[in-house]
C-alpha cells in the first residue's frame, strides 16, 4: 500500500487532494502534519487511511523523527505561506519559513537516505514580471520573480535541482498558477469576492460595495480540483528533476470573475479599490502553458471557469 | 564624514577594504561586525576609524540596534558562508546564514527607513552550469546556480531587486567571482595550494605531492585588492538597483595556478587527486565580462595574475 505524507494538511489543496485519492478508489496510508489542527474530520475517508500530527517543520527533529517512522513513497509538500500580499507585509517570515520548511525536509530525505518521490510545489510568481509577447508562460522561460514569495518559489526549486542533480533525490517541480474552488480561505481574492458577494445577497441587498485591489489583473485560474489530479499524475509519471506549469492556460480578468460571480449570486456590483490590497509591484497577466504537463502525464483540465465560481459560492451560501 | 558599515568585518576582502579606504586617504568612519573578532588590530588606522562589534546578524534586534546607532551611509554586506564545498556538506545551515542574515539585514534598512546604500555581495556561482559558448558572462545571462551556495546567492541578488523596486531600497548587487590574495584562508583552493607549496619548501623539500580536487577546473581569478576598489566605486557611481559582474575577464586553470606557484617557490609538485575535494557538481569553466563595471565605474582591474601568485607566496612565507 502506497504511503502519502502530505505536509500543510489542514489546508484548501490537501482535502481535495485527499478527496482524489478516495475517488479513485485504491487504499493507500496518508500521514498528515501541519502547525495547526485541520478543520475536517480525517477519519471519514474510506480508502484513504489517514493520521495526523501537528508537527513544525522547521524543527529537524521531529520532521527526522517523522520521515524515519512514517517511509512515505510519496511526499507532498504543501506546507507554505502561500500569500503573495502576506510575503510583502513581513517578507522575513514569508520567505523564512518557505525556504527553510522545505531544505529541512529534503535534507532530512537525504540524510536518511530514503527512497521517496517529492513534489516540491511552486508557482507561477516564479516567473515575475513577463511581458505580453511571452504569454503562454512555458517551462524555460527565465525566471525573475518580483514578490519575497516569488524569490522564496525560485529558490525552492532551484534547491530540488540541486537535490536532485547533486544528491540523486527524487523530486518533481511545479510551477503551479493560481487555484480556486471550495474551501478556500477568503484572503485569496476570488474567494474573498464570492465571499462578500454571497454575504450581501443574503443580507437582502440588490447591490453592493466590493472591496477589492488592482481587478484589471489577467489571472489563470485553474480549479483546486483539477490541480490534485495534476499532482498525483505528476507522482505517478512526472520526470525526476523536471519542472511542470500546472495552469488552465487561459487568461482571465478579476474584473471578468466578478461579474461571472455577481451574475451567478444575482447582485449588482460596484468595485471600490482599495489602496492597502494593492502590492508594491505586480504582474499584469500571467497565464502559462500546459502543453508539458498534457503531453507527459495525460492530464487534463476538466472544470470550466464557470463551474468553479458556482461550486465556490454554493460553498459560501452553505457556509455563511 | 562618511559611515560604513562592514558586516564580515573580520574576514579577508574588510581588511583589504580597510586598507583602500587608507590609501584613498578620506577620513571615514567604519563599524565593524562580525561573529568572531578580527585577527588585526583595526585601531591602527589612521583615516579609517572603526569600530568592532560582536553581533550575530541572525537576530533582528541587535541589527536594528546597530543600525539606529550608527546610521550608515554605506553597508558592505561581506558576512557569508563563502565556502561552496560547505554547502554542499550542510547545505541547511549554508543556505540559511546565506539568506537570512542577508534579509535581516535588508528589513531593517526597511523599518528604519533609511537612506542608506547598500552592497550586496554576490557571486558568480548564480550562473551554474554554463556553456562554453556563454564564455565571457554576461549580467543578463539567465542564471542557472549548481550548488546550494550558488542558490543562496541568487536569492540574495532576486530579493536586494524586489526591495529595491517594491520598497525603494538603494541596493547595488555584485557578482564576484573568485577572488585571491594575501589573507586568504586556507579552506580556498589558490591560498590552500600556496601554503602547502611554501611548507614544503620551507622543510627543505624539492619535490612534493599536493592534494587537490579537480584542477582542470577554469576560473576567472581577479586580486582581492581589485575587488574592493571595485566595491568601492560601485558605492560611488553604481546604479541602484543594477548588477555588475567584479572579474578580470581572463580564465586561467587551477593546474596552471599550481604551476607558477611552483615556478615562484622553485619546487616540483606531483598533484594527487582527492575525491573528498571534488563537488557533486562543478562548472568546468567559469570566466565573466568585466564590461558593464568598466564602463560604468571607470574601474580597471590592475594586478597581473603573476604578482596576486608572489604576493600570496610572500604571505605565506612569512605566515610559516
Amino acid at each position: 500500500m502506497k504511503k502519502y505524507l502530505i505536509t500543510g494538511f489542514s489546508g484548501f489543496v490537501s482535502w481535495h487532494f485527499l478527496q482524489h485519492l478516495e475517488f479513485l478508489e485504491v487504499p493507500v496510508q496518508v500521514f498528515g502534519v501541519d502547525l495547526l489542527g485541520p478543520d475536517f474530520d480525517y477519519t471519514h475517508f474510506k480508502y484513504a487511511g489517514c493520521r495526523f500530527e501537528k508537527i513544525d517543520l522547521l524543527d529537524k527533529n521531529q520532521v527526522d523523527n517523522l520521515l524515519y517512522q512514517f517511509q512515505p513513497d510519496y511526499i507532498l509538500h504543501l506546507a507554505s505561506y502561500s500569500s503573495v500580499a502576506f510575503s510583502w507585509k513581513d517578507p522575513v517570515t514569508s520567505y523564512r519559513n518557505n525556504t527553510n520548511i522545505f531544505l529541512n525536509l529534503l535534507e532530512q530525505v537525504r540524510n536518511l537516505g530514503m527512497e521517496c518521490r517529492v513534489l516540491s510545489v511552486g508557482s507561477s510568481e516564479e516567473y515575475g514580471n513577463v511581458s505580453e509577447a511571452d504569454i503562454p508562460l512555458i517551462e524555460e522561460r527565465p525566471l525573475d520573480p518580483v514578490s519575497p514569495y516569488g524569490a522564496a518559489r525560485v529558490s525552492q526549486e532551484q534547491l530540488s535541482k540541486i537535490y536532485v542533480d547533486g544528491f540523486g533525490l527524487d523530486i518533481v517541480m511545479t510551477r503551479s498558477f493560481n487555484h480556486i474552488g471550495p474551501r478556500q480561505r477568503e484572503t485569496f481574492a476570488v474567494a474573498s469576492f464570492a465571499r462578500q458577494l454571497v454575504a450581501m445577497a443574503k443580507s437582502g441587498m440588490k447591490e453592493g460595495e466590493l472591496s477589492a485591489g488592482d481587478v484589471a489583473i489577467v489571472r489563470d485560474f485553474l480549479d483546486v480540483r483539477d490541480v490534485v489530479k495534476a499532482y498525483y499524475l505528476l507522482f505517478e509519471r512526472g520526470q525526476k528533476g523536471s519542472v511542470y506549469n500546472v495552469c488552465g492556460g487561459q487568461g482571465v480578468s478579476l474584473s471578468e470573475i466578478i461579474r461571472k460571480l455577481a451574475a451567478i449570486i444575482d447582485i449588482k456590483v460596484n468595485v471600490v479599490k482599495k489602496e492597502n490590497l494593492i502590492r508594491p509591484l505586480d504582474n499584469r497577466i500571467i497565464v502559462g502553458s500546459n502543453e508539458k504537463i498534457r503531453r507527459e502525464t495525460g492530464w487534463e483540465p476538466q472544470i470550466p471557469l464557470s463551474r468553479s465560481l458556482e461550486d465556490i459560492v454554493s460553498y459560501w451560501q452553505g457556509k455563511l
